[in-house]
């Protein structure tokens, strides 16, 4: 049990979060949002989504985001694709640095509902998917499992469950050559507490000591920074998170319920805990200000109305 | 590092929560926002302050409220007096349960600016306020530390600061004859991480380990449920939150920063941990949505949008 040397956070807010919000953003402004969180000095930032607009109409443009934004040097640029259209669309634009990911939800009644598959059906599909990502040259680096503590359909994950699901992930990866470095443990709908948190992880880093996981919180049921810190005293590098906890939940909380845990509160809490992120945080409260003035409402993170604890530490010296 | 076998949660919303309200609220709705709340089965209710309408017209209808509220059997109902005259108005109306707090601040500033008087000044008082809680009977329970994790005047407080003035003010105790069993750790404007948290509870549990602790933790910057959590695992015993969240901080972020932790959300934590409060989940949500149908504003708790994961499992089983 002890804190990383660093940790790396992804920003999902562009994508994930941008997707759910109620009210249209325009093109320009998605762009400055990004080009705004890359001055941030984010290892990551998932930009976009390259699927049909009919299923997410708030994506249609994003090949105008793709080409408007800059790229900077040191940070990794994301998008979410679900098959050879998608990457087409992706690489035409020449902007990302496509990651092949191979994902399966432990819930059976959530994965039906979110792609139209059961459990052995996505496994069942599981070759072209591998076939697809070689044919565009993509490595596959991690196996993600969305519901993986919990659903608003089938309660509570077995953690067992999730450790079965990975191993048959990685053993189709492995058939084709691959070896996946990181594990995503996506708490989709927010059902993990700290509890649930340090027993899965736990069983993840038993089984498979040398991967990366990347713990995917949602702040729900307000769980989400003390499950954030359960991972961080666990040795956990890669988070998944938000600018201004921008999002929401479409699946549970009639719509007003809480999304991504928030990137500022979570970059600022490994400040105070002397856990490097590399992220400028001055900057990032800048992004959420911006985001909060084109959406014409607060957002739910809380550093951006308290104040990171080293604005005031300056004022003093 | 075990958890507790009960959790007691003093609510404190109506008096802490209502008092940085910018919304004035009726006497009528504050009186039922307590009923309401005695329904959900609190051990402990923070009804009002017996402050000078001068300096706290918020509470200018304290005798009101306390006159308009029903007792319910098993609730005790606190109130905040500074003086004699608090203490005369509040036992007029023959409605509280009447608690003595020996109370210090760690931060000189903070405390001259919240109280006028320095940490000497405060301990130099401290003869009379034991007269004049022995005058009136009032047994000296709880030694009370504010801003006892750091301030934004003075920044980090040495957790041996923070123990020094609790022996101080236990000494003082003892020669008026009594033995508080009660230790306060006001984190009153958010400060604490983790860590800290671990480290002040550690020393104060090494110090008096037959004391119980409050913990009186507020989410400035999202790491209140972290630290509660902490809490829990050291096996303290008290919490102090408000429903919904209510409240703010009127030392930081302008008005807008996020007060005491939300009692739904530190609820709803314990009991996905299996750790009994014996509050009522469900009715306690409805506080929250009536208090917003007030002030006309979603509060910043979460389960209270998110919903239980309790009353997802009922509707699969």
């Amino acid at each position: 049990m002890t804190f990383p040397k660093k940790v790396m956070i992804r920003e999902v807010g562009p994508r994930e979060g941008m997707q759910i919000e109620k009210i249209p953003v325009s093109t320009e402004d998605k762009i400055r949002i990004v080009d705004m969180l890359s001055e941030c000095n984010f290892p990551v930032i998932e930009v976009t989504s390259f699927v049909s607009p009919k299923w997410v109409p708030e994506m249609a443009d994003a090949e105008e985001v793709a080409k408007g934004f800059t790229r900077y040097p040191g940070t990794e640029y994301q998008c979410v694709y679900l098959n050879a259209k998608g990457i087409e669309r992706a690489q035409a634009t020449g902007k990302f640095d496509l990651e092949g990911v191979l994902s399966i939800t432990a819930s059976e009644t959530f994965s039906k509902r979110n792609t139209n598959l059961l459990i052995e059906g996505t496994f069942a599909k599981m070759d072209d998917r591998m076939d697809t990502l070689h044919a565009f040259n993509i490595p596959v680096h991690t196996i993600a499992v969305m519901t993986a503590f919990g659903c608003t359909y089938e309660g509570d994950t077995d953690p067992d469950h999730v450790i079965r699901l990975i191993d048959r992930s990685m053993e189709k990866a492995k058939s084709f050559g691959e070896n996946p470095d990181r594990i995503l443990l996506g708490d989709t709908v927010g059902w993990a507490n700290p509890v649930s948190t340090e027993k899965l992880v736990g069983k993840v880093q038993d089984r498979w000591p040398d991967k990366d996981i990347i713990l995917h919180l949602h702040d729900t049921r307000g769980m989400g920074m003390a499950n954030a810190y359960i991972g961080l005293k666990m040795g956990v590098t890669h988070y998944d998170s938000s600018v201004g906890g921008l999002g929401g939940c479409p699946f549970s909380g009639a719509g007003r319920a809480a999304g991504n845990i928030a990137t500022e509160d979570l970059v600022h809490m490994c400040n105070e805990l002397g856990i490097p992120t590399g992220i400028d945080l001055e900057k990032l409260l800048e992004v959420t200000e911006e985001i909060e003035r084109i959406l014409g409402r607060l957002l739910p993170s809380k550093v951006s109305k308290g104040g990171s604890l080293n604005s005031y530490r300056l004022t003093m010296s």
